[in-house]
């Protein structure tokens, strides 16, 4: 970043040094998030002013040498990322836009959060992308004072779960789970059973919240959960542990599509009837989800409009104005031949 | 290409004026392939020596401003991206030699062939890559040309129906197409039909060449063909199609497992008993295969590998190496639940 060495031009950096706070707080007080105490934010745009600096002006610094490329980074087993039907979606979105506007896709694939690491910062060295998107949030996220650090603009999926200094595209999940779990208990269900995705992730852990949150709304002691990896080999696992035993549950809540279609052919094999004695629930919609037998009742988020909402977000700040986080349409619960009452006996499906 | 302009650089274009053929006919020669008659091949390697010109200065004429990137150009309806598990496990192979070797894959979704030839202009206009992998290969395929045209280093997935001047990672379909109509025809069956990918792509083209091919071999009668596309709605539709039929195939051969299982799904729909009275193989053996009920036969591919080698073969091409093309291991059948005797009844599956 020789324009900086050279001091010829401010950065948020200066400014947050001046005011004597964090950059991501400059951020933070400049994108009108909370987090900034009022006298803190306040100060902030004051020395903002007085330096004369404002956040176009530092993309301006960022753009000299625009690469007209935004970066995805994906942290997962390459060899289990085929059967994961979220980021071809999430991808097509963003290309939609990208298209539009001449914008390359800069992807890497890494095993894990090192890697990751690693792969952002030769990002930022190379000046491959202007900005990335931040997906599978984990808790107490590193890579989000990596990439303030790495002056990287951001925009992340979700909110995390601490301060963050980067726009996020809302998608809240907890309403989908919630409408399942409504679904579920307004049939006749008292025994429900959660298949999570991993605890170390912020969508994993908010959807096994919002699961133990519906059930208390209704006045039912907290479910089982069971952990797996969004796989369909863990979703068979976790199920076979909720079915071999003796108090199992009339209905399992799972937290994608691929582990409540591995989960239904459990029990299916072992006898166990769906919908008559298990009640299904999946997330996400994938295209499979009508056309198994029976169909999955599931929650339909929209990942494709989540895509082209994140990108135009990441494009505009990029460009050097203050993003706000935008909130996507909830999710909503599409009901098939999955779910029922627990005492629908075998053959009455659809 | 300013290196060019100066003309201070040897190009193939020089070699295959001075041989008065193609640049396409010097790759090929080059590349020791066929489509080049051999005293054609003695010309164009004499004026390459005598020009002084090899591949590998082509390569560092190339490089004089190597973008480090390789690219991937997807001509797919955006929305239907999510559901097709071939690029997510491709992408996943690709990424394991880039990361090593520094490299980035740049990724456009475009949804058309017009969008698509755009995509390779732009890429080559802007340099933002030093190669191209070209997938889903259509018959008589206008971006062989194209990107000989662009001088854009390729690699082709597959074989094109002509010639071409570009390397291919070739992983040859029939054999498992043949597979699955052999094991089918042991099982008993006479009536078999096929539920096929498009007719315009090569590989589409060539599964159904393969089914009809493998039923000849049997002594069989040529098979009934529905054309889909690739999708699970469309395998539905195509299976309501072959199901509707006073004939009615006891075996159906999918080109994906997509389409086998929304087509699975059909049949147990109508009443019809899988494998009892209707037997179903799909293509790909995704992740799911395994886990639906009865279990997907199918074909197994290692996309994963195919994508490894792909980007081997691109990288060296682009470092100014001769690459031959390489091929795969075949593809092999799973044999699972949906398959069997036609005589089998109801509840006999496993």
């Amino acid at each position: 970043m020789p324009e900086r060495e050279r001091g010829r031009r401010l950065t948020i950096a200066d400014v947050a040094k001046h005011a004597g706070v964090s950059k991501g707080a400059v951020s933070f007080a400049l994108n009108g998030r909370p987090g900034v105490a009022p006298a803190t934010r306040q100060r902030i745009l004051e020395v903002a002013e007085e330096l004369g600096w404002t956040p176009s002006q530092a993309a301006r610094g960022l753009s000299v040498k625009r690469a007209f490329a935004l970066g995805l980074v994906i942290a997962r087993d390459p060899v289990l990322l085929g059967s994961d039907p979220f980021f071809p979606a999430f991808i097509a979105g963003v290309e939609t836009v990208m298209a539009e506007r001449s914008h390359s896709l800069v992807l890497q694939v890494v095993r894990d959060a090192e890697e990751e690491a690693e792969g952002y910062r030769r990002l930022a060295r190379d000046r491959r992308v202007d900005g990335v998107f931040l997906t599978d949030l984990r808790r107490r996220d590193p890579r989000l004072k990596l990439l303030d650090d790495l002056a990287i603009p951001a925009v992340t999926l979700n909110v995390p779960d601490e301060e963050s200094p980067h726009p996020a595209a809302r998608l809240d999940h907890e309403p989908g789970i919630a409408q399942a779990v409504d679904h579920l208990v307004a049939q006749g269900h008292t025994n429900l059973a959660h298949v999570a995705g991993p605890e170390e992730y912020v969508h994993g852990h908010g959807r096994r919240e919002a699961f133990q949150k519906a059930l208390e709304r209704h006045g039912l002691p907290p479910g089982r959960v069971e952990a797996a990896d969004f796989t369909a080999a863990g979703g068979r696992e976790a199920t076979q542990r909720l079915l071999n035993t003796t108090e199992r549950p009339t209905a399992i809540v799972y937290a994608n599509d691929l582990m409540a279609i591995a989960g239904m052919n459990v029990a299916q094999q072992l006898g166990i009837d769906v919908p008559g004695e298990l009640s299904v629930t999946g997330y996400d919609d994938t295209e499979l989800a009508a056309h198994i037998h029976p169909g999955l009742t599931t929650v339909r988020t929209n990942v494709f409009a989540w895509g082209q909402v994140a990108a135009h977000m990441l494009v505009s700040l990029v460009e050097g104005n203050v993003v706000a986080d935008v909130e996507l349409e909830p999710p909503e619960l599409v009901v098939r031949g999955s779910t029922s009452t627990p005492s629908t006996r075998k053959g009455q499906r659809t």
